[in-house]
C-alpha cells in the first residue's frame, strides 16, 4: 500500500503509519524518510484526511466508522463492509460512481479475485449484457499473506530435498498441489466463492446474476489467473470483445493468436499494474458466449492499487 | 504400463518389448524377469495376442495397423487413430460396448483429460442427460513427458536459489506459474481443448454436446484436476449425484462438506486407480446444474491403467 502511494506520487503531505502496539515504534521509510509506527487507537485519526484500512475484517470493523467520524475518508481492503447496504463496493473503472453514496463515509474494496474478473468483464457487460458465468480460478499464494509464500517456498524446497511437505498456514501441502484452502461458506462453496458471487451482483447492481465459481489455489507466489465462460443476452464475438477491451480502462489486452505459452500469465503480470486478458475464444458449444482467460497481480489491481485508486478518483471530485 | 501389467496380474505368458533401434538391447524388467529390448520392426508382432501402444502417434499411425493385420489386438494410447471412424474410442466403464466394432482391429485409449471427466459424468449423463459442459483444468507436467516433470523440478531448484528458470521443454517457465503449452488448433483453442471436444463427442455419442474447455498446466509434478460445470436436461441435485457416483464403477466419491484442503487433490490421487469425484455444489446462477472437481491419476487411468483396462474387457469377452 505504501509502495503504492509512492509510485504514484499520491499528494500526501504527512503519513501515519498505525499498527497494533506490538509493531509500535517500529520504522518504515516513506519517500526515503524514516516514519515511525505508531499504536492504533481511537484517537489515531485527528487531522487524518484518507485512511486506507489493511488489517484484517475485525480491526476494520472496529476503527472503520471511528476513522470515519473523525473526518476520514475510509477506504477498507478487508471484506468487513463489503456487502454492507451503506458502503459502496468500487472498482473505479467499473463503478466508481457509486462511491458518492458512501453513508459511512467508507468505501469498501473488493476481493482480489473479484476485480481483475470484473475489469475484464464490464465493457463487454455494458455492450452485451452478461447472463451467466463460470469462473475457475488459479490463485496465488500471496493472496494468502507473506506466511503463505513462505511456506509454498520452504514446502518446495523441502519436497525437491525428498523430505516431506509440512503444512502449517495451509490445510494440506500448497507446493506441487492445487487445492482449495479458503474457509466454509454456505452450501459448500467457499466464502472466496460466495465473495466472487456476492460482490459481483453488488459492482454489477445485478443482485440475481448466474455466477458459478471455484476457487484454486496453485504454487503460484504472486498473480491469479481465471479461466471464465461467459454468456451474454446477445452474441458476442471474440473480435467485438477484442475491440472493446482495445482500449478499456485498466486493461491490457492479449490478442494474440494461441499458440503455446502465448497468452497472459502469472509471472508475466506479477509486479504490474493492468489486468491482462487473453485467451478470447468463441464458445465451441454455445453461440455468442465467450472464454477468456484474466491474469492480474492480487496485491497491486486485487488490493493495493484499487484501494488507491478509489483514494484518488474520490478526492479528486 | 509394465507395472500396470505387474500390478493387475495381467494373464502374460510372453513379455515382448519393443522400441526405437536406440533403445534395443536395453534391458527391463518383468516379474522380476530380466526382458531384453528389441527393435520395433515389420516382423515383430508374429504370434502376439495384445500389442499396446505408447510411442507417439506417427509409430502408432505406422505400426498399429501392421500388429493388427498380424493378429494382434491393438489398444493405443496416441492420439492416432482416436478420431478415426472405424477405430472405437474407449473407457471401459464409459463405453465398453464400442469395442466390438473395431474393424481396424485397434481400439483408441482416449486423452488423459478426457477419461477421468467421463468416468465422473457418465453415471449422471445416463441419469439426466449432460447438455453443456464447462471444464478448466489444472494439468501435471507428467502428462507432457518424464522430461517436463524433471524440468518443473529443476526450474523450481532455480528459482529458489534465485536463478532464472530457463524454459526448454515448456514454452515459457512452469515452475510457480500457470500455462498453456499445448500446440494450437482452430479458432485459437489448443489441440488438448479440442480433444476434450471431441473425444468427449465422440465416447458420449452426442456430436453436438456443447463443452467448453480451457486446459491449463500448473506446477504438480502428476494427477490432473479438474474444475467442471454441468448442465442437465432435467435438474440433478448435488444428493442425487452423490448417490449415482457413491458405487459408480472408476469412482471414488468424497462426499464430506467441504472445509478448507477437504476435497481431493492432485497429492493424493497421484498413485491411485480411481477418479477422484469432490465438492459436488448445485449451482448457484443455473437451477439443476451442478458443479464438480474431479481429480485423477493421468499416468494411470488417464493412460496405462485405462488401456490395460481395455485389454483385459476384451480378451474376457
Amino acid at each position: 500500500m505504501i509502495a503504492t502511494l509512492e509510485r504514484r506520487n499520491f499528494p500526501v503531505d504527512e503519513l501515519r503509519a498505525l499498527a497494533s502496539s506490538r509493531s509500535a515504534g517500529q520504522t518504515i521509510t516513506f519517500r526515503g524518510k524514516p516514519v515511525t509506527v505508531q499504536a492504533l487507537g481511537a484517537d489515531s485519526f485527528a487531522g487524518v484526511e484518507l485512511a486506507l484500512f489493511s488489517a484484517g475484517g475485525n480491526i476494520s470493523k472496529e476503527y472503520g466508522p471511528i476513522a470515519a467520524k473523525a473526518g476520514a475518508l475510509v477506504v477498507d481492503n478487508s471484506s468487513a463492509w463489503r456487502m454492507d447496504a451503506d458502503t459502496p463496493l468500487v472498482i473505479p473503472e467499473v463503478n466508481i460512481a457509486a462511491a458518492k453514496d458512501r453513508k459511512r463515509g467508507i468505501i469498501a474494496n473488493p476481493n482480489c479475485s473479484t476485480i481483475q474478473m470484473l475489469v475484464a468483464l464490464k465493457p463487454l457487460h455494458d455492450a452485451a449484457g452478461i447472463k451467466h458465468i463460470v469462473v475457475s480460478t488459479y490463485q496465488a499464494t500471496s493472496g494468502k499473506g507473506h506466511a503463505a509464500v513462505t511456506e509454498l517456498l520452504e514446502q518446495s524446497r523441502d519436497v525437491l530435498a525428498g523430505k516431506k511437505a509440512d503444512p502449517k498456514v495451509f490445510p494440506i501441502a500448497i507446493a506441487f498441489n492445487a487445492v482449495s484452502d479458503w474457509k466454509a461458506g454456505e452450501q459448500d462453496y467457499s466464502e472466496e466463492e460466495w465473495k466472487m458471487v456476492n460482490e459481483t451482483r453488488k459492482i454489477l447492481g445485478d443482485p440475481t446474476l448466474a455466477i458459478s465459481p471455484t476457487t484454486v489455489r496453485v504454487p503460484v507466489v504472486n498473480a491469479h489467473s481465471e479461466s471464465v465462460h461467459v454468456q451474454f443476452t446477445r452474441p458476442m464475438s471474440p473480435e467485438e470483445a477484442k475491440r472493446l477491451l482495445a482500449h478499456a480502462p485498466g486493461v491490457q489486452l492479449h490478442d494474440a493468436a494461441y499458440a503455446p505459452g502465448k497468452h497472459p500469465h502469472a509471472l508475466e503480470a506479477s509486479g504490474t499494474d493492468a489486468v491482462h486478458v487473453g485467451r478470447i475464444r468463441a464458445d465451441i458449444g454455445v453461440p455468442g458466449a465467450l472464454n477468456l482467460w484474466i491474469v492480474g497481480d492480487n496485491l497491486r489491481k486485487g488490493a493495493a492499487l484499487n484501494a488507491v485508486q478509489i483514494a484518488e478518483a474520490v478526492l479528486a471530485t
